[in-house]
């Protein structure tokens, strides 16, 4: 038997914790390592939920242990490149949440970083481990669709989020911080690359954005290199649930993924039919989360490169940066124009 | 052009008024030519919506009319036989409501009369007519679900009945009145007659029923000469809407028909997602008796024998009443031993 | 009992056929007294269906019957803006297909004479007349999902159309062909006007059109007066059936309606679950046709106006208009720009 | 922090392995001590994947640690009432996979030392700790059906079984074996006990059964104490996937639990819309298998009986042994009756 991989676990908020999880009970053959985090609080509770040898305030301890193999970033969006970049110089594999930086010029450093190191790098697009994603991937590829056509996406959380956590600094603002996700999508589904942009948001509901400049729903066109169209929604409205739908048309069929209904029961009485709806992102997505870390531990055991890797975080941010400026300056934006004038 | 064929509608209760409705603007190339009820104010109201030559209070006097080709038989079941009888007779094609009769002797006697007289004669099973049960019943003769195994089917009315109309000496109680669609269906889709029942019962919520001693909840087994099971239930206490589904289990599949929502909307909200439900009969079937009555109309000028007749009238009932029997006795029913021991 | 009201239909085309068929079937208190088509095939096999008093060749000689009390326009689009005016003089009652004219002046110059001609004009958005769309008007204007924030709609034609029939020149292109009952929709459900919209289309399947210069796919952004957003999609490619559907997300839910499904029958085989599609428009909006015809007698009858009228028309134009331009110059484009600068 | 319960299982074939798996990733708080079972290859197996103190091939050994604390019974049935009854002598907390026995002589037996040994005791029915049937049971305890009335439940198996494993002495036959589950669900969502069975089966796919002498298709017809009445479906055929549903009818509605849809993915083209089903146990009672796991751990962990006890698994065997003998005999048979002359 092979010895188990050592990971350590960089933040321990929600979805530090999550990570955390998935490797001691999710993923056989690797031992969580060392977790870090400055929150005292957030390292004990771990340190009795998981029983591993190492517990940091400072990420950059984790970092240094010689024998540890792998590290996942899971802090705030806006030090991840530090970290990453400090994690590709010690030689360690890298999972890293998305999006890896807020900026072009930031993700590209980061990058020239972990590609100098030779280091894996996997982006924590997980929708892409998710069952239904992965079947529709496949299905487009058999062109079981024939020509891929339209990409549809909708992503709508219950609820508003906190003023702190939307903040444009922080999060990149609604498009990069939703949007992303389906972007992404977009082009790992219809296999070719987005050129240009449009896009339209308001703020309706979520009142508190309105003092961190954020807005709260966005529409965005998009155009692919090959001549296909595209449409992204996302929203912080969907006060009923969880809601995320992908459709591609095609020349020869369509594809839906995404539906509303939980638990497999349905009340029947005078006022109709009546079923409960996704609550969040978990209930959703558990697996994916789970597979996805399985991905990430498989291509180190097998010498492989993950198969979402920096490019990806590049080319999705790109988008996500286009878009933002689309809504901005009402303009269409491109890609390539993007590139001669970055943010 | 041919002539347009002359139908008369006997009873203008609202099966009659259904069925002069469809002949006037669902079915090309006949012509309403006369309707027979007692009931004055019907006769009026009929007169001034379909615009007929004739209209009697007597329904001998329609079935004398030389020159009428056909006749609809829409009134209460315990007058079918001798009305049913007198058009044969009279040498009319006879569409007749569903049943023919409620006993088997009557049924037999008036099969007779019919077969002797040379006329077609069509009844009122319109299940066979939907688009569904049609395709079902192609599919599973084509094989597309193998070999039929297993034959479910749920009959479920919205409200509890008037005490008169379910009196079983004029419906033959809730089995016959209502499982017998279901006992048709089974035998047209499963080709295979059924051999043996047996049957629960009960009355639990519509009390008007206790005085004419009918029940409002029932379940039936049914086995079929081929092997086949079967399960039949019906029930007068679906409040929130009409429901009726049948399904079949194959060696190589199955089939199910019948669906719940009604109008395609589903509402969103903080209690789960919300949609209407099949509220009664023409909403489901309204296609379907139109259909049937096409199908009448199209042996007629076609020369050919309707596809649900006597025989199908005899063999539903047989099992209705055995079925009944089987709930009364607390004992598995053959059909065999019913006909040695007829009610 | 009141007289019947003649009614007159102009082009015995798919639509004009449906719409006499309609008058004569479905609607009580009508009488179809003429129809006019220049094809005499059309105009006999209409005679011998519908056994009305008057088949013109002309439709000008239908329009100068004097007994007349209204005229249903369903001729090629760009013969309504000469006809409803002929009409208008004349004094009918007019319903007329969408649209009612292929450009903005056009339309205001019909909507002229028919406001000077104080007759009663409707519009044959039909979708406003469906049941699903009716009971959504009505759940989000008694507040059912709070403040409406986006509408969403798809129209997805089951095959590409004839080059004649889609030449823009006649049919307007396919954003203004297709999109114009969305357009309306949209109006209607955001009770807001659209103020802004973007656009791209392509061409990639229905290689004829490329000869008139149409594209068989586009989306459309909105931005409404109120604030909400819209997104559009049209396609000439749907081949596995027609897929009508609109979805509003409020702050307090959401509707969406439309489904897939037509028959209800469900298959269940090793290689899964299947069942049918909606195949095209009669199949899905067929009872709508029937109700909005019954909607423009009804306003005849009781002396009001039809609730789809002429400003209803010229918005949903607007719309269209704008959206092809933003389509075809790669830029936002305004409703107000475009009556500053109007095509 | 408390010590952890230590924990046994006896019998390492899927169902034990299964439960292994479970107490070692999915219930916090307990320690997988030690596994029994005669096979060698599965004790190393396990010992590799669960890294536990214990490995014994007789399971007495195991029941026999002293520091051990529960033990868990998933060995042939017809080894339960002697391992259950050493377990409970050795004073071990017990949970066992269904059916604790085969006849009701043994299970009384059983359930005697178990009483006098005074160990808690809970039964492997697992789809009580299913999200869908705790709701519905908490939607019908709450008066949201009103009055239950009619207990419907399907449970098909997608495949035919080993000749072996299906032998009724082993197993109890199709209908003990399978049914048994909705036995329970009668039982626990009426609330209220099965007084009178009827039932029919055949043997019409799986030809190997017919050696063993069972049966590949059952139906049974259930008479509750309180008046309701109910049919259970079981199949060995259902080669499209595990097809398990469930509904209840009341007086003021209904509740339908389970769907075929697996994975939220649907295909759309020209032959339909197509998605997957539900392709066995795991995929749909994964879940509740760990749910009850962790039911019997707090049970244990809070000095509280399981919800699931001896009194349970006898009350279910009796409907299983009563609806055998129906259909064997052709009879109904009642409850109390096979208690005056049991198996």
């Amino acid at each position: 038997m092979p010895a188990r991989l050592k990971i350590g676990v960089v933040g321990l908020g929600r979805m530090g914790h999550l990570y955390a999880q998935t490797l001691v009970t999710g993923v056989p053959g690797v031992q969580l390592y060392a977790v870090a985090d400055s929150n005292e609080h957030l390292r004990t509770t771990a340190m009795s939920e998981f029983d591993m040898p190492y517990a940091f305030a400072d990420a950059h301890e984790l970092i240094a242990l010689a024998e540890l193999d792998a590290v996942v970033v899971a802090t705030p969006t806006n030090t991840h490149p530090e970290l990453v970049s400090a994690a590709a110089r010690a030689g360690k594999a890298i999972f890293c949440e998305k999006p890896l930086a807020l900026t072009l010029q930031e993700t590209e450093a980061v990058l020239e970083v972990v590609v100098r190191s030779g280091v894996p790098l996997q982006i924590g697009f997980m929708r892409r481990f998710d069952a239904a994603y992965q079947k529709a991937r496949r299905l487009i590829a058999e062109g079981g669709i024939g020509r891929p056509i339209t990409f549809k996406s909708i992503g709508r959380d219950p609820f508003c989020p906190k003023r702190e956590y939307a903040d444009p600094v922080k999060s990149g603002g609604l498009i990069i911080d939703m949007a992303i996700h389906d972007f992404d999508l977009a082009r790992w589904l219809m296999d070719s690359e987005v050129v240009r942009v449009s896009a339209e948001g308001t703020l309706l509901v979520c009142e508190q954005l309105k003092e961190v400049g954020d807005i709260d729903n966005a529409i965005i066109n998009l155009s692919f290199a090959n001549g296909a169209l595209g449409n992204v929604e996302v929203s912080r409205n969907a006060f009923y649930g969880y809601d995320i739908r992908t459709e591609v048309l095609g020349s020869d069929g369509a594809v839906m993924i995404g539906n509303h209904q939980h638990t497999p029961i349905v009340l029947l009485n005078r006022a109709g039919a009546h079923h409960d709806v996704t609550p969040y992102l978990m209930e959703r997505f558990g697996d994916a989360y789970r597979a996805q870390m399985q991905h990430f531990v498989d291509c180190l055991q097998n010498g492989q490169s993950p198969s979402v890797d920096g490019t990806d975080a590049l080319a999705a941010l790109e988008i996500g940066i286009a878009a933002t400026r689309a809504y901005q300056t009402h303009r269409i934006v491109t890609i390539d124009g993007l590139r001669d004038h970055p943010a």
